[in-house]
């Protein structure tokens, strides 16, 4: 048990090849590290540079869900996802939508966040008294770090000072707000918010009517919590228009029942937290494909659905007058520029296929396929439920995994439309078919 | 704006075609798209059945983190993230508790929860009073289901009757506890609760001291909030043992700035969300690199932060008598067995490398790495601040996006080196540079 000292210094090649060496079979393992790598020596080393200690591609599927109708313009949408039925579902949903005009969105606002918090041990009035010419200062001092953003029409928007004091003896922050346009912005507020802490310190520093040594700077950071940074995307249409949706069901039955699924998980967190997990299926998928930050999303959206102290759905149902309307509430911070989003060739081309969208339009999109992906799961769950569709393509995995020659393929899909799909179900049905061979060529460690 | 029919029906060679049709340079976009293509069809064949839609393989880089010693074992943890710095950070912790005793972790339980919410307009007293009868029909009536699961040691644990008739007419459920042992269990506990569904309507037919009419079953599935499938990781150690973790600094003041840190995000939810971001990097990055669901990891562990009724951290710090013990507390549903872990060549690969562990192991992996990286966050956010290390790394992808050949770079990153990576900085250096070049072989589109 020795500490491996230098990993991170080492070439790519060298990382393979130290890894490999921890294998009896080293060779393969090199290899079959190796064949994951993009064939293109430059762009290969793009991905490596994206973190650290890359040794391989981990490869995630690339789909395409098309016919997503958004404020009356007509998206291929791109949607990176390793789980099964979600690009199926969400595709579902768009068409279903397509011709009752699509998805409706709206947004909130665009308001980012970042924090300067520090412990103060000096005159809280006179600070707050003071503060506007602190914050003049905050303003001039990050005027080269903003130019450009100034320049695009965002910067800086508001600058308070918050008192947390009653909490933790001294605790206060500079809480600012800012507009980063078409990017996400972590980059650009963090290193506003580290000028603010040595504006601070030094304009506290001159200050004669103060102690001097009463500031202590704990920490600059960006706010993940952006509730003002959000969207609301809708689809709407007459309830007689769900006449059918599911074999022999009414459309207002269909919806009773629709808003009934919605109102367990608005009782029951349990169910909520499964609810908005089928909204970042979709979300996150687009989040992905255009290379933003699903942690940063995810972070945000959940915080932003436990907001009332209760964690509560993320969409909800209006029903009027035979009218029925699904509508999600999302915050939601990405970009389109900055980060991964110019670098990452699959990136690069899911932006492309979106026509390039502004930051504002993609949050739209990343919402229409949220709210389409929690439209089919809550439709499936409350009318076939989900298991039949689920099963259906888990069977493909599960063929996959036993590696199941083409050639009885179709037997078996034959066999599990009538029979419950399960790893033990068809491994019986191949024995019984005697399969006994192996896809050739398949990848072995 | 016409509606794109069949598009799920084409192959995948036509998928790639159709969307290539899109765009002026047909060719060059079909054949981008293939680049990220698997040279092996069968490997290739196996990524695209794990969604739908599949026209390409988005790249992840796959990094590994040495040096993480838990509970006296010694990892090489694979991680799957797209953003810069989090690889390097968690690396850096690891190496940093190496020598300390690294990483304990403690499996609080690994229950599972499943639901089915029904409307009961019927008597509520009568249904408590003969729920034990049914508990027995359910359990029955899933054996087939169980059985295998039972082998491995796991299946139902526990079937309760839940009333929510207080805060909605009728609303109330079948709550199930289940021991899934090394699969996340998804599949295998829906199968089980649609089949409650069944037998819970066939018993209450055969009942005649029931109306027979008051039942309507309205949705089936599992919890993804599981807040007792949880792993409690921590690190500890004596306060001096951090003389000097940062050039300067007494470990008696790290640790007070430290636990200061943390202090922030217990007062405020706004600092709290992106605190437990920074756990999610790490987190997410080894459930990524194993084939587990990220969105069933972030529901779970958001609305457990937010269990009080006020957004919190998921790591504490506890000071005693000079010693400094760093926990995080997480529920965690991941699996070793089914979904992809078997499937996906780079997931077996993972768990090969980290030994084939238990799901219980993983937990307590994915928990380490996450605790990893909000120490690093934390230990730099309250010390240098975190743009340094993070603008280091992400000049070098402000490089790449504006492809400067490699016989500039050194100076380049000598340059920033006392300067402010932005990049508008880093175009005006290549101007200065009289940069023109770019880097063959770069892919286009």
């Amino acid at each position: 048990m020795e500490l491996f000292n230098g990993f991170s210094k080492l070439s790519t090649e060298e990382k393979i090849l130290a890894i490999s060496k921890l294998f009896d079979n080293q060779k393969e393992i090199f290899q079959y590290l190796k064949s994951f790598h993009h064939s293109d020596k430059d762009v290969q080393e793009l991905f490596e540079g994206f973190s650290e200690n890359t040794i391989s591609n981990f490869h995630m599927p690339f789909s395409v869900a098309p016919n997503f109708l958004i404020n009356g313009k007509n998206y291929m949408v791109p949607m990176v996802i390793e789980e099964s039925s979600v690009v199926a579902a969400a595709s579902k949903s768009a068409k279903f939508w397509f011709n009752k005009g699509g998805f409706q969105t709206e947004i909130v606002s665009t308001e980012k966040i970042g924090q300067v918090h520090f412990l103060w041990h000096d005159s809280v009035d006179l600070l707050k008294f003071k503060f506007s010419e602190l914050k003049n200062e905050l303003i001039e001092d990050t005027n080269s770090i903003t130019e450009n953003m100034r320049k695009r029409g965002g910067g800086i928007l508001n600058i308070e000072l918050k008192d947390f004091t009653d909490q933790e003896p001294g605790m206060m922050q500079i809480y600012c707000t800012f507009d980063t346009r078409d990017s996400m912005g972590a980059n650009f507020i963090n290193s506003c918010l580290e000028q603010f802490a040595a504006t601070f310190k030094n304009w506290y520093s001159r200050q004669a009517e103060f102690s001097g040594h009463g500031l202590d700077i704990i920490l600059c950071i960006l706010s993940n919590l952006t509730p003002n940074c959000r969207v609301k995307c809708w689809v709407e249409t007459d309830v007689k228009n769900f006449d059918g949706i599911v074999k022999d069901i009414r459309g207002e039955d269909f919806v009773e029942r629709f808003a009934l699924g919605v109102r367990v998980a608005e009782v029951d967190p349990h169910r909520a937290v499964t609810h908005n997990k089928g909204v970042f299926n979709g979300v996150d998928a687009v989040v992905l494909a255009t290379g933003n930050d699903f942690r940063a999303v995810e972070a945000c959206g959940h915080a932003y659905a436990s907001r009332s102290g209760k964690y509560s759905p993320l969409t909800k149902v209006d029903l009027k007058d035979d009218h029925f309307k699904f509508t999600l509430d999302l915050p939601i911070s990405i970009g389109v520029v900055g980060g991964l989003t110019k670098l990452h060739p699959l990136v690069k081309f899911s932006l492309k296929m979106l026509g390039n969208p502004t930051a504002t339009e993609l949050m739209g999109i990343a919402a229409a396929v949220g709210l389409a992906n929690n439209f089919s799961a809550v439709k499936s769950l409350v009318t076939t439920g989900i298991q039949k569709g689920h099963m259906k393509m888990h069977l493909i995995n599960i063929m996959n995994q036993l590696e199941v020659p083409k050639e009885y393929r179709d037997r078996i899909i034959e066999y599990f439309k009538t029979h419950k799909v399960s790893v033990s179900e068809v491994r019986k049905v191949c024995d019984e078919l005697k399969y006994t061979g192996k896809i050739k060529g398949s990848v072995k460690i």
